[in-house]
Formats: structure tokens, sequence, C-alpha cells
């Protein structure tokens, strides 16, 4: 019976997370809070009028901090004394930038909606959190961010996106190493380069496939867990390119 | 007869750098830019009447777009047709919160100065480094931002500190990886828990022990090290403190 929001669900793969939460047995999930910008989704649309009650809007634009506490006041209402399990921040944004790092104009709007808004998400729904069975947060990072893998993903001209997502994960490790004491498991995920608007249709994965990794590894995640940066897991993934040698194994990455 | 520029360099580490090169002779250090916000430092005043025509005043609010775009025209100009050969990116800020990570209201304020200040001090005297011998970008990180060492400083309360200076190694590294092929070197260096008004009188070592390691690696550092993550070599250290088994052994840090 749990309870689960997730920020940037109005489409791409938060909106999949949902979707997959929605059908698995009301006895393993109580209500998704579908928590988006603004409310013209038709297939958040159409995943609410599926399971009334069950999948709920949330108005929570991460950038405006103003829209986050209010989003964490009516989610609390709807809650109504009870606690929110699990919080699952996926809203970001990655921009490219035509000619690489010299060029790049937008970091401090990257940081504000990449890490600053998993800030605000977190530090807003930690009093709800607090009251909730699960107390897990999951960040959804990116393999990009791993600093140790930079030359992997040198010819990615997202340079905002890779410096950000490396500034989550440090963000994501304070979290956990301060609420492990409370019980808190904080953690990151890559979820894989997938078909999604953000990913492009060239990416690597049907962006189900990302999803149900997500909403997995979610799930299995213990208090042993906290801190750590997971990798997806995709037997059948096989890559031409050498330089994706070990990817999607399930491993925990390197940060 | 090489050239250097400092940003931050009116006070504490970045001051200390400044003397220690114009210390060294002309025919290895030529000019020294000492930029930083305010010419309103007794110090940097003084070292500048000790080495007249050597040691000179800029201009420069890293936080500031313009500023840093005037500082390196007025920069060209003093340099009339020669090159920068050296940047050291060592203004930043280290913000206490008291409460933690969840009372932490600076992020982004943080991380405009601390990772998009590296930026664009970088981005605009990119022109000059490349007309320059050397090529060297050193940016001053901390081993705080180290995301593997994280447990190690859990009782420091600076969480917006730790965050950007792990941006600002994925930005060097990004940096690093683009400008190879032209012959740069990046490096970021860890210069030590340092006395001075940043680190506070309770700090591990004086500054110009610090300081006087940044300078070495600055001037050791070859191709070959574009890329690294330096921490300082001090001997003498012995911490009676478990936790800092390891530090100040000149080793590359990890990420």
């Amino acid at each position: 019976m749990a309870t689960y929001l997730i920020t940037g669900a109005s489409r791409g793969l938060g909106l999949t997370i949902a979707s997959i939460l929605a059908s698995q047995p009301e006895s393993a999930v109580a209500t998704i809070f579908a928590a988006a910008r603004r409310d013209n989704s038709a297939q958040l649309k159409e995943l609410r009028e599926k399971h009334p009650g069950r999948v709920k809007f949330v108005q929570l634009d991460v950038s405006d901090d103003k829209s986050v506490e209010e989003a964490a006041r009516s989610v609390e209402q709807e809650l109504n004394g009870k606690g929110l399990d699990v919080l699952i921040n996926n809203a970001g944004v990655m921009p490219w930038i035509h000619g690489g790092i010299e060029k790049m104009d937008d970091l401090n709007d990257t940081f504000n909606t990449n890490v600053t808004g998993v800030h605000r998400a977190t530090r807003h729904f930690l009093p709800l959190l607090r009251k909730g069975q699960q107390k897990k947060v999951v960040n959804i990072s990116s393999s990009v961010g791993s600093i140790s893998l930079a030359s992997r993903y040198q010819h990615l001209s997202t340079p905002s996106y890779k410096i950000t997502k490396a500034a989550l994960n440090a963000l994501t490790v304070d979290y956990g190493l301060t609420f492990a004491k409370e019980g808190f498991t904080f953690i990151v995920i890559s979820p894989g380069w997938l078909q999604t608007d953000l990913g492009g249709s060239a990416a690597d994965l049907p962006v189900e496939v990302g999803a149900k990794e997500v909403v997995r590894i979610t799930n299995e995640a213990t208090k042993d867990d906290n801190g750590k940066f997971f990798d997806i897991n995709v037997p059948q993934w096989d890559s031409k390119d050498s330089r994706d040698a070990g990817m999607y194994r399930g491993s925990i990455l390197p940060w």
C-alpha cells in the first residue's frame, strides 16, 4: 500500500514510471502522485481516467520554490495524515549546446532545474517522507554524470547536463549521509539512454525498458543501498560500439 | 617568462599564490594578473608596490559575465599581442549552513560563483590562453568535492560547497577532454584545508603551505595530467584523526 510521487510525470520516463506503478496491484501501490508543471498531457489524462483516484495529478514546477511548497501542501491534504513512501525526482532538462562547452550559456538554468529543483522537491516533501513507511528518495541521474566515465561520453554535446548530473550525484550522497540515521534511503539511478523527447529517437532503448528497471531498482533498494549510483540491467542489450562495453549491466556506477 | 592570471587574488590562497609567483625570477614568471572583485586589499596593494609593473590588478567579478568580458579585454590590451599562459581559477565561496542540507538555501548562488564563475573566466580568457605557450587552466577545487570521499567530510556543514566543487570537477574534465587536441592542460587541485578567511583559524595548514603546493603542481603539470584531480603533498602533516588517513599525500584524488 505504498504511495509514490514522481516529478516530470507528464511524459517520457516519468509518465511511463507512473503507468508501470499503476499497473501493479493496489496491495503494493496505493496512490501515485504524478507531478508536472502543467496539466496538459493527454497521456497522463488517459492514465488518470484508467485508474481513477489512484493516479493523481499534482501541479509542481521544480524550478519555482513556491510551486513546490504548494504542491507539498496539496499532497499533504490528499494523504490526510498518512505519509509519502517514495519520492522519484525525475524532472530534468538536457539542453544541447552547439559548439560544445565553450559556447555553454545555460549552466545556471540547468543547475536550477536538475539540481536545485531536486533539492526543492526533496526538502519540501521531507516532512511527508518522514511519516512514510519506506523513506525512499530516488533521483534520476545519468551515467553521463559520472566524471570517471567522461571520456565515454565525450561526443555528446550536452555539457550542462553532464555537469549538473555530477552535482545531483553529490547532492544525493549528502542527503543520504545526513538522513541515514532517520532510516532514509537515497539513491541515484541512470535509467539508460531512452527513446523519449529528451533522449531522441536514436536512443538505445524504448522508454518502457528503462522505466521498468527504475521501478525494479526503486522497489528492491534497501537501506544498505543508501548513497549508491545504479545502472539498469538489460541483458538483451548488445551494442556494436566498443565504448559501450559494460553498459546496462546492473552495476554500481563510479562517480 | 610565463604570464599568470589568478582570480580571487585580493586575499587568502589567491593572494598568497600571487605572492609566491612574484618571488620567482622574472625569467620564469613575467607578469601576474591579480584579479579580484574590488581593489581594496592593502596586502595586494603592497605586493604590487613591491613588484611594480609585474603584479597587476584586474577588476573581475566572476559572478558577472560582463565584468569577466571586460577583464579579458583589459588583460588583452596589457598583453599587447602576447598570450596568457596560465589561468588559476581560485575565486570561490564556502557558505556554512546551520542545520545541514535540509536548510540549504544558497545552492544557486554558490553554483553561480563556484562553477559558472569558473566557466565564465575560462571561456572569456580562452582566446588569450590559445595564444599562450603553456595553455594551462588550474581550477581550485577541494577534496570535499570528491563524492567518493563524502563520508570523510560528513561533519562539515557546507553542503553547497561540496556539491558545487563536485560540479566544478565535472566542468574541468569536460573542458580538458574538449581542449586536449589544442594542447591544453586542465587540472583541479585540492589545496588543503587552509588557515584563511574561508578556511577559518582551526584549519589544518598555513595558507603558504597550500599555496606553495598549488604553484608546484601547476608548474609541474604536463599534458599527461590533463583532467586529473591533485591533492597537495605535505610530508610533515600528521593528523591524530583517523578520518584523515591518506590526506595531503600528493595522490590523485577520486571523483
